[in-house]
């Protein structure tokens, strides 16, 4: 590249917003991601940073020092950075926190002193507080002391003397209404602050259920903390979203689409082995047929037919009741009707399917018992997968096992196992 | 159920918020689901309704009339009444808006002359408009005469006489700034409004990369038509994460997890007939090798080993690329980076569980011949499906078939087929 290009480019590049580059990144291959970097203006590397997925976050980060990492977060939201901060290991946390101003440092541990997944960990600190007495017209004053409001904000929260949570003031209200009422008058005290140790998940429903834009966090005492605002409740909702998506892969959902080969492969290779044994146990199951196989290898042609409907039926399930319990519809309360009713379903297809694949089975091969053998091998694999399809998931989640990493797997294991057992158990029964 | 116990139930039943209702009507089986919808007070129908998924508000809206749907309908947001109009018969739709006063009607035809799945069909018409010259003294005298702003307004539209898009007002810069100022000197112009035709993904997207809460919408001559709120973009963003994990196992992102059996088996079925033809296809690659098995039966049991690691192996990529899509981080640009990387992975892995899978056969069946058969079956099938993982996504788009939906039964048949005839035709070749 000649210097007149490369100043081109690096000027379209910081053209675009902190949003649009970190999308650019996450879009690359990792060498066109570091030779990208490198032609940031430096001031907006924190705002960029914060866009970033983890994983692509770490790697820029293991190329700074404690004294860069503090300068680049500067003016941030302290849950941005605690969530960049993150990414590093103890040690160079404590330099960073060293090498920030005395105000910065204060209200990053404070999130820090949170765990990562919980409302306290995606907090910001930036909250404006009123006090009951005050009438409106003494609010709008104070507000124009302020050079902006915090980002969406479209609450001030109620304190007493002692910063404990009161009410909320919507700015709504506060337009609307006669400034020399008082707030305690207007002030809404229906809505419950956020504990901060709440896990961010349930965050996002509340957010969700009650089309909050933001909220208060309040400690264990009762004092207000900070506010969550419903840009991070957004992020929360798209890695829970991709959470089962990524997990029914073996895959982790902050996976980087473009993470080199080196770190990729040995992430694959797990899952694979993992599969690998349930694999080798279907295998076993059929070793034990050798012989019936010997005798009439039409069953070998038409054996992974079984175990293949089983595993889509059962994967049907699996997924439909993952989503459910992600959306936590499923509980012990309605585990009985779906289970009754994915068994029924899976019943009758498997009628539908065991009278199609046999009617072929019968053309196919002249062999009318072969046909008898494959149609209820059939119904008794989709009836297996469909009713452990819904049990597996609920199993493996009293067991805190997570269903959607695990479910899948297991089930697999389940269909391949009975599909082979069933067809090969029969036509042994029916040959010999 | 004694009359105590039912206006008990009832009692308990109205308390809950219409958000907490719908939860509980979405996590009931149908019967116990209608029973509680006839306890439900009729002034809440509506607002329960608009926060159910569309298979469940059709359910409860075949048993009412045009009058009925129109009185609970009255007084909420435009775009949650389209929502639910889109439920019924045009022949209704028609019926229901005569049914409404003139202004409602007005309202929810202009949503309804959008398609739903665009930036018009998901707007508010609620918008507050200013006109640049207003001093913001004279705008928060305006403000005041209303009884409350529309649910998360955070900025005012600023409009000019023919009512066409020049800026926004942040309420933030309204409540900072010294009011003698006009709305032009403090208006940001650096916005642009969304078209009423952009599809909702990208609606979506736009409130993602820009942390908004609201944003104006504009028909194609730049008049403002109405406003989206974040509230409906979370379902937007909600359903697509949805629809990736849904459509893998071939269902559709709105299912009713617990839709009674006879909707649900038809639309299974489905995707067990696709299925079963590409398991045919598999079986017919067998035959083919019918022969070589008759001779060597070990063939038998091993052969669905090759087959299953190459469909995890697949399912991984087609995870990966899919999830990368939909976050519209894969392009032409980077697709030869990220074609040669899985590759190389899947290549890496195909060594080494050809490695583990040879050594295993090996000691199991006494047999170097097989070992070595089932290895190079192995590395030839990884490889194909990491291949066949990252190209048939973007294949399948290019065709303009959905890949979420298509890529995994495309992908099964694929590393099915490969997977059988790489390993029973080496076999062939080896043991002829």
């Amino acid at each position: 590249l000649d210097s007149g290009t490369f100043k081109q480019v690096k000027r379209m590049l910081n053209g675009l917003s902190p949003v649009e580059i970190a999308h650019l990144l996450e879009s690359s291959p990792p060498p066109s991601r570091r030779a990208l970097w490198r032609l940031v203006d430096k001031e907006k590397e924190g705002d960029i940073l914060q866009e970033l997925p983890d994983d692509i976050q770490a790697q820029f980060l293991r190329r700074m020092d404690a004294q860069e990492v503090a300068h680049i977060t500067e003016g941030m939201d302290a849950d941005d950075v605690a969530d960049i901060l993150q990414q590093l290991p103890d040690r160079v946390i404590k330099e960073v926190l060293k090498a920030m101003g005395e105000q910065d440092r204060q209200r990053i541990e404070t999130v820090l002193s949170y765990d990562e997944d919980t409302a306290g960990g995606m907090m910001d600190t930036d909250t404006i507080t009123v006090r009951p007495r005050f009438t409106l017209d003494v609010v709008l004053r104070y507000l124009r002391r302020h050079d902006e409001l915090p980002a969406s904000t479209d609450n001030l929260i109620v304190v007493n003397r002692k910063d404990e949570f009161l009410g909320l003031l919507p700015l709504s209200k506060l337009l609307t209404t006669d400034p020399s009422i008082t707030v305690r008058e207007v002030m809404s005290t229906d809505a419950e602050p956020i504990d901060a140790q709440l896990p961010d998940t349930e965050v996002a429903n509340l957010f969700e259920r009650n089309d909050w834009v933001s909220a208060p966090v309040v400690d264990e005492d009762g004092k207000v903390v900070g506010r969550i605002t419903i840009d991070d409740v957004v992020d929360v909702i798209r890695e829970d979203a991709d959470h089962s998506l990524m997990s029914m892969a073996g895959l982790d959902e902050e996976e980087d689409t473009f993470a080199p080969v080196m770190r990729t492969t040995p992430r694959r290779a797990i899952w694979l082995g993992v599969n690998l044994i349930t694999a080798i146990t279907a295998s076993a199951v059929i070793s034990i047929f050798q012989d019936t196989i010997d005798k009439v290898v039409a069953l070998a042609v038409l054996m992974p037919i079984v175990a293949s409907m089983g595993g889509v039926a059962g994967s049907q399930t699996l997924t439909v009741v993952i989503r459910g319990m992600a959306l936590s519809q499923v509980g012990r309360h309605n585990l009985g009707y779906l289970l009754s009713k994915e068994a029924t379903v899976g019943l009758i297809n498997g009628f539908i399917w065991a009278l199609v694949m046999g009617g072929i089975a019968a053309y196919w091969f002249q062999d009318i018992n072969l046909a008898i053998i494959i149609a209820a091998a059939m119904v008794i694999n989709l009836l297996t997968a469909a009713t452990m399809g819904a049990l597996l998931p609920v199993l493996l989640r009293a067991m805190k096992i997570d269903p959607a990493l695990a479910g899948s797997v297991a089930l697999t294991t389940v269909t391949d196992v009975v599909g082979f057992f069933a067809f090969l158990g029969l036509a042994t029964y029916f040959y010999a």
